[in-house]
């Protein structure tokens, strides 16, 4: 693997060409965006080697694929009849169902790995690409099987070798799943923080009033929303029945207020406590 | 001040007490709590000098009340009778319309100064306590103008020597506004926690694809029930505004992926992006 093309070069794209520098050094990252500024600031701060176009890929050894998920669904098809027989696509979406479906015939399926790399920050763009971003997180890998063995082989070595740890799932599971642990949380963030910034506007100040658990609690809702656009709209039937639940769930607190039910509210968080033990296990 | 009382050495009581005790070596910490366990624990992490009861109060130069805010406005009446003309009251509470009615009338009121001290972690008791808690957080004061002005100057002179800058608030702003930026968000954490508990009962292993960003929305999850009951039952009109506009937020939310409208949903997400600004002023 001599020759990495990453395509799109931001957090999570810039931060595996971070790795993966640091850990083989022969190796040389191109990266290809949309926007030549992105490019330039991503050779600036050392992220990839070179610059490159869509007609270099078949150069590829690797292609990293890290763009907003409806582009992904968009490009791979012609990606992958860019690369050589030897080169494998890899892609980071937060989705898995509609992009291995937008290949499931393509000739060069077997060199295509569909990969979710649970990882990241609320920030965006090359300079948001930070060092052992992977180091102990879980790289969600979807339909091993139709991907050439030796393919995904060098891959997972690759990325076992940054430090992740391989989980095995097919796409519908992914995607479901990913709806409560990820794609909610988001939501909850973004509508808590318009909640409070809505009450601001009419009264002033409230923010000074604001802890550091506000801060944890709203600190996705500085998320991309050209990233997190396409990913609902992509996995929109489970993350609206995640929504309905999170939904019932708050309604039926507040009805417990209502009725002066307190021992109720109080046996709702008790039983949610146990989020400690399940906490303890992630970073 | 040289003999202060903390009924209550959890997380605040308790890093109250190391700040006080780090700023003030001459000063004596007694420790006053319903629970020897706790005392025996404060006594050997050092956060107390010596354990002490109610009665002990008439020796009192000021009193710290860090407990649950329905035992606050049960015993504050009772802390005023015990202590000397010369002492003053604090309280740490999350809510302060309650724990200044209670008190309007009593004949000590200016010995007494409601406050919040805007500063914490999901953890409680003893071993919660952490020394800084206080450094350059927001310190809410109510009806500063009913506090003998001696005795409000020693103690806001002591909570700024920890690090704290003090806002003034009438009770009524402070617990409509509080439950926007705190209890909020609580609650919304809560049932975040709730939701994917309930779903991976079914669903086993979905835990394992949570990432930093999970963990971070429902971190407040893990909050004492004993503390926050209380606080919600205080603060009951308050919070069921906030819960009912979050939960129209969400569904709106929800309607506009029902309908297709991601353009909307771009918009949603990117007007609270803004949110960005305002984290950058909060620890």
């Amino acid at each position: 693997m001599k020759n990495i093309y990453s395509i799109g070069i931001g957090l999570i794209g810039g931060s595996l060409a971070k790795d993966i520098k640091a850990l083989r050094p022969d190796v040389i990252i191109h990266g290809i965006s949309r926007k030549d500024s992105t490019l330039e600031e991503a050779l600036a701060l050392n992220l990839i080697d070179k610059k490159a176009t869509l007609d270099d890929l078949k150069n590829a050894d690797l292609v990293i694929i890290s763009i907003p998920v409806d582009a992904t669904v968009k490009l791979l098809p012609t990606i992958l009849d860019l690369i050589p027989e030897t080169g494998l696509v890899v892609d980071a979406g937060s989705t898995k169902v509609d992009i291995c479906k937008v290949v499931e015939n393509h000739p060069k399926r077997r060199n295509f790995l569909a990969m979710h790399p649970i990882a990241g920050t609320e920030h965006s763009g090359p300079a948001a690409a930070i060092s052992g971003l992977f180091q102990g997180k879980t790289n969600i890998v979807c339909e091993v099987e139709k991907t050439t063995f030796k393919l995904q082989e060098k891959a997972l070595k690759l990325f076992s070798d940054i430090g992740m740890r391989i989980r095995y799932m097919n796409p519908e599971a992914h995607d479901k799943h990913i709806a409560y642990v990820s794609h909610l949380s988001h939501i909850s963030s973004f509508m808590l923080g318009k909640t409070v910034i809505d009450k601001e506007r009419n009264e002033r100040d409230i923010f000074d009033m604001a802890g550091s658990g506000f801060a944890s609690t709203v600190r996705l809702a500085k998320s991309s929303p050209a990233m997190w656009t396409p990913i609902f709209k992509q996995n929109k039937a489970n993350v609206i029945e995640t929504l309905e639940e999170y939904i019932n769930n708050l309604s039926h607190f507040k009805e417990l207020m209502k009725q002066d039910d307190f021992e109720a509210i109080y046996k709702e968080m008790e039983s949610t406590n146990y989020i400690k033990d399940i906490l303890n296990g992630i970073h």
